[in-house]
Parts: C-alpha cells; sequence; structure tokens
C-alpha cells in the first residue's frame, strides 16, 4: 500500500478553488517558498560561486533526474534535467536522424502539441535535406509506420482530448519497422504510471510544470536508454554535456553518461524548487494514483453529462484509453471557460472548441468533483458564458 | 552624471568576502528574497495558471529583454530572452548560416568560450555539409576574415585573459567579406559599455548571472539587428516564438518581432529574479561604471605586481584592451586560488594556470582590492598554497 491519496495537505491551494487545470500547471507544494529562498538567500547569497560545490549545485540537475527516473520507470542515471520541452525534443530528434542516416521521415500526429512539430520543422529546415514531417491523425499512426520513417515521435496523451497511445504497441510497430521511438511524457509523468525501459523506446521527453508541480518554467527532462547512450552525438553540444565541463578543452568531446545531453549552466533556484516539489512523490503507488485518476473522471463525466446536454465528450469514454484528463466539447467553451475560472472551477481552453480539466489524485478529492460539476451545470444550463465580459480574448488561458 | 558608485547598499554580500568572480556568478540583489517569495507565494500559489495573465507572466520575457536592451545599446524590443548562453548561440549560428547559404565557414578564435565552440561544432556536425570551425588566435582573427566565412561568432572579452576584440572593427571588417557578425556579450553586458546598434552586428547573446547578478541559472538573451528579424529562420522554432502560440496551429509561424527566438516556456521564477536583479542599473551611467571598472583593475595589476614577482600579468596592460576582469598566469594558481577562497578573497581559476579576478563596480571598492593585494602577496610569499589541502581537484572553481 502507498500513501494514501489525496494528500492535499503537502500544498497550498487558495481557499474556494478547485483546481482542474494541474495538467497546465499544477500546484505549489507547501516547502517551495522555504527552499526558494534557501537556495537564494544562503546559498547564492551566502556561498556565492562556492555554493557550486558546497550546496550541490554541480550534482543537482543529475539528482533531480534520478528521482523523476522513479517515476517513469527508467533507472537511475538515465535522465538528464535542464533547457525547455521544446529543446529536449530537438535534442531527441536530431539524435535519432542521425541514428537512422538512410531514412528521410519524422511521423508524428496531428495531437501532437504544437510546439514539438514546431520543432521538427526548425530541424528539418535546418538541416535542409529532404526530409519531411508526417502528421496524421492519432488513430492512423500505427498504418503509417513504414519502413521510410526514420523516428516516430508522440506524445503519449493528446493535450487537447486525453487520448492515450498505447506505449508498447507503437514502440513495437516503429521498432519493427527499424525506427527510432520517442515519447513526449508532458501529460504522462506524475499522471499515468510509466514504464520507460519495459517500452524499450530510445527517448523521452517531458516537462515538470504540469503534475510534477514543478513551478512556471521548471526545467524539462530528457530519458534516453542507457544501451544508446555512447553512441549518441548531441547536436545541442554544450559545455555541461561535455566529458570535462572544466578543463575548458576545445574541442567537444561528450560525457560517458546521460549528462552528455545537458547543454548549458543549469537553473538552480528553478532546479531546487522542482526538487522539493518532487518530494510529495515519496511513498505514492502510481497503480493507486492511476486508479484514483480513473475514480475522478469517471465521476466528472457521469456528473457533467448528467447535467449538460450541450458538452459533447471528446476524451475516449473508456478510461484505460485516457490519461489524466477528461475534455469536453462544447461551442461556447471559452467564455463558458472564463466564467467557470470566475466561479472558482480552473480548468482550460484549447481551440478550437475544447474545455480541458485535468484530474490530480494528489490533491482533488471526489466532494470536489461533484461540485465542480454542479458550477459548471450552472454556467451551461443559465447560459452564464454569454456575459460579453467573458468573450474578451486578452486571456491566453 | 549617473548614480554614485558602489552601490554596496543594494546588495546582501557577505561578511569578510572581497568577492572578485562577479565575472562568473554575480552578488545576491538585496530584493531576489521577496520578489522571488512573491512569484512562487502569491503569484503561482495563489494566482495558479492564471498568473499567466494577472501577475503579467507573457509579459516577462520581452520586459526583461527591454531592460537588457538598454545596457547594450540596443531598441527596445530587440532583445529576447530565455534558455541558456549556448541555446542562443545556436540559434544566431543557424540563422547566421541560412543567411549565407554559399559560404562554409564558421570563424570563432581559440579564446573564445569553449562552451560556444562546443555549440558550432554540434550544429556543423547536424547540418553535415562540409561546415567547418576556424579558431585562430584572437589576434589573428582579423587576418583570417575571408570571402569564405558565412559568418564571425567572438566573444568580446576573452573569459580568460580579459582581452577585449574592438567591437566596431571586427565588425566593419565581417561585414566587408560579406560574413554575419555574432557577439556574445558574456562578460560584457554590466561591466563594459556596449552599444550594438552602432556596432551594425547581426546577432548578440549573452548571459545574465555574471555582471547581471541574474542568480544561478538566470535566463539568457539574444539580440538581432532590427532590419533583419523578419527574413530571419529560427532554427529552434519551439511554441513561443510562433506569432500565436495558443491558436495551436499545426505550422509553424514566426512572431513578426524578435519573439520569434524564444523557444519554450521561460523560466518564471528566475525570469522574475533576473527583472529584480536589473533595477540595480537604474540610473547607472555606464562611462562611470567603465571608468571605476578601469580604476579598480589598475589599482589592482599595480599592487599584486608590486608584491609579488612570480605572478605573470596575463591580461592585457592597456586597460582600453581590457574587460573588466585581470588575470594573472601562475604555475600553482590551482592552490593558490583555494588558499585565498579560504581567506576570503574570491576569484576562480581557469585551466592551465590561470588566477581570474574579476571587478564589479557596483559593489567593489578600492580599499577592497588593496585588501585583497595584501592577501594574495602572503598567500604566494609564504607559500600557503603548498598545504595538499589546497591540491584537492573536487572543486569546481
Amino acid at each position: 500500500m502507498g500513501a494514501a491519496l489525496p494528500r492535499k495537505e503537502l500544498f497550498d491551494i487558495p481557499e474556494g478553488v478547485i483546481y482542474l487545470d494541474g495538467n497546465s500547471l499544477g500546484v505549489l507544494p507547501k516547502g517551495a517558498v522555504a527552499r526558494a529562498t534557501e537556495v537564494i538567500r544562503d546559498e547564492w547569497g551566502g556561498q556565492l560561486i562556492k555554493a557550486w560545490n558546497t550546496a550541490g549545485w554541480m550534482a543537482l540537475p543529475a539528482g533531480v533526474g534520478d528521482t523523476i527516473a522513479g517515476l517513469i520507470g527508467a533507472p537511475a542515471g538515465a535522465v538528464a534535467t535542464g533547457d525547455t520541452l521544446s529543446i529536449k525534443v530537438y535534442q531527441a530528434l536530431a539524435a535519432s536522424l542521425r541514428m537512422r542516416p538512410d531514412r528521410r521521415v519524422i511521423l508524428s500526429d496531428n495531437g501532437n502539441f504544437p510546439s514539438d512539430l514546431y520543432m521538427a520543422e526548425g530541424l528539418i529546415n535546418t538541416i535542409d535535406k529532404g526530409y519531411v514531417l508526417r502528421t496524421p491523425a492519432p488513430v492512423d499512426v500505427l498504418d503509417a509506420i513504414t519502413d521510410e520513417v526514420a523516428v516516430v515521435m508522440l506524445t503519449q496523451v493528446d493535450y487537447r482530448t486525453g487520448r492515450m497511445h498505447n506505449v508498447q504497441e507503437v514502440t513495437q510497430a516503429a521498432h519493427a519497422a527499424g525506427a527510432v521511438m520517442i515519447w513526449d511524457l508532458a501529460h504522462s509523468a506524475g499522471a499515468v504510471p510509466v514504464d520507460m525501459t519495459a517500452s524499450h523506446a530510445e527517448f523521452a521527453v517531458g516537462c515538470t510544470y504540469k503534475y510534477l508541480n514543478g513551478g512556471p518554467g521548471a526545467p524539462a527532462f530528457i530519458y534516453a536508454r542507457p544501451d544508446i547512450i555512447l553512441d549518441l552525438q548531441p547536436a545541442l553540444s554544450g559545455w555541461l554535456g561535455h566529458a570535462a565541463p572544466f578543463a575548458m578543452e576545445q574541442a567537444y568531446r561528450p560525457a560517458m553518461s546521460t549528462e552528455r545531453l545537458r547543454v548549458g549552466t543549469p537553473s538552480i533556484v528553478q532546479l531546487s524548487i522542482l526538487q522539493e516539489a518532487l518530494k510529495v512523490w515519496e511513498g505514492v503507488d502510481m497503480a493507486d494514483l492511476r486508479a484514483a485518476s480513473i475514480r475522478l473522471s469517471e465521476t466528472f463525466i457521469a456528473e457533467v453529462e448528467a447535467r449538460c446536454a450541450s458538452l459533447t465528450l471528446a476524451s475516449p469514454r473508456d478510461p484505460a484509453m485516457r490519461g489524466s484528463q477528461v475534455s469536453f466539447a462544447f461551442e461556447n467553451g471559452y467564455p463558458a471557460m472564463q466564467a467557470l475560472i470566475e466561479r472558482g472551477v480552473i480548468g482550460d481552453f484549447r481551440a478550437p472548441d475544447i474545455m480541458r480539466f485535468g484530474f490530480t489524485p494528489l490533491y482533488l478529492d471526489q466532494a470536489e468533483i461533484v461540485r465542480a460539476a454542479e458550477i459548471i451545470e450552472d454556467v451551461i444550463s443559465n447560459e452564464v458564458w454569454r456575459d460579453p465580459k467573458y468573450h474578451m480574448r486578452s486571456r491566453v488561458t
């Protein structure tokens, strides 16, 4: 048995808020302010440059990587942290293309997060050798894996619908066709059980400010399968991925570990907050978390569908096919979401018509889900969203 | 007349420390802890996802960029912030190569910071079309600018010796040969007067944790000359450089501004600390700062040379040729620096034999410089550095 869920006592969540947007930005872990104060005042301020040694800053990125490894079924030492998710996508893609020099197709899907597709586009244009990016619908990905494909790059959980790819099945198909496999775990890490070792995929990337509660702009991570690391040629060959960064050699010589996927100076303050945030996972059994997530989302779907006929479920009905979010399509989803936010039910909106609700069993309980559905019913049934103030498009969420 | 220097009252510096390493990691501005607490507790914790709008997070990267623009002689809107310096080097290099498709040479120098050279190497290997990186000695750069050169990429102030390139002269030579010019301002921004507009260089990049006191891992910046922005093809085409990030379009469409040089989700906590740190520059006249820097470094050279015959000046003797640092070569520089650090005189060591001392007129005065020279004399004359404890190589500085 893991720790009982939810563990609300570990977080500071505003009174009166039902937060269904932990899939966009997680909530504040209680220790974050104290840890940030310590790293800024005592380590930076008090130890200055010496803190790289005395406060353990040099080892921090790898240490945080090891903790994340434990959450995605990877061995210690197989995860590097730093940069943003988009940068990590670029690294994984560039390395993959070099592993399959005779192929010219990057396969993704049209449900992938746009930045992943944009980064592929930027890499293709930079290399300028006739690479193409194919983006079939998520359900057509398996059929699109041909022997032209150098790399399959997919986000496991669709950011709009919550639909999940089957990691084992897709990875096996990619490998059977001779392609490299990259999984983006942005909506998986801390949301659903992940076993990168069992998947045998070459790469995974992810962010830490969603279900991992690392805070706005927390660093990203990248996993590489341990047996490929020493042959992997980093495109973004920064000094902190060098075998001996402080030897100041003229030529790049990659670290003999996953550290070769590091680039520049790590964001120590954000990494320290993330390290603190990851403590809430101590003792959590991911199978328990998944079961709790499914209970929350099944309750939500049943309650909303019983109350709001004009909302159409845009997520798979089978919970086994769903990540830890539920989306409803609604033509007036944008103003409706603004009205909900004003009433303390915080989800978000994704164009063109998706109202998105994330379920984070670490800090949500069933009663809140029922209460959220009641408030949604009020906004929809009474057409509260017609108020012009909810139609202002200056907002980003 | 600008603000009087130094402005020690704006910083928290440990008692008994003479900090000559602000060229590696700047000191703690007094407002940083309070600002970090505010952004973490009140903005992230209290406003959650709404903070992107309500706390101004969306506008933060550009706002910080505008402040930095003012410090490097660039117009508002011409500087994008985020990522690390190595990533920004890669962006500038990749864009430059696309601007000169018929040329195959990247010219730098062997005094450039290794990560800049490593990133060039990674880009060359990724494109794999016969590009070469040439790295003559700094004094030979002008002669190496030929019409084969696509881009000249140099750090203005040599990180080892403090030797400065002449920005105007080198940029003019690059342009006369048809090459693009990139300046790395890592040791320039906040250290010496910089006028990017007058230089007419296409790009500048820099970091903010040295003379700009942004804290460990503070985000980097990139300047692009305004007239080239709309033709510039970003290699690292992340969603926050998109013209409409939240439209979630499938294809990349770059922002019609310098924002196209942004990549992923910005590190809001570190950016907020940096924003606070940049307030110490209000009212500072860069000509005054430069004059104060030269007074400090001239005093230091005179005092050290008078006291320590075994230390050899490794920086230009002419202050006009020097950035805001002074280096001495000493065979036992590594243990000598450890002994100095233990005695409160914090500089750093760069292989193979460079003892490096940075001068930050915002928080250093003449009396500290003389006192530092006295302590150096003690360590050198009495061969304090012979103690085995100073020879342990586990340290990174």
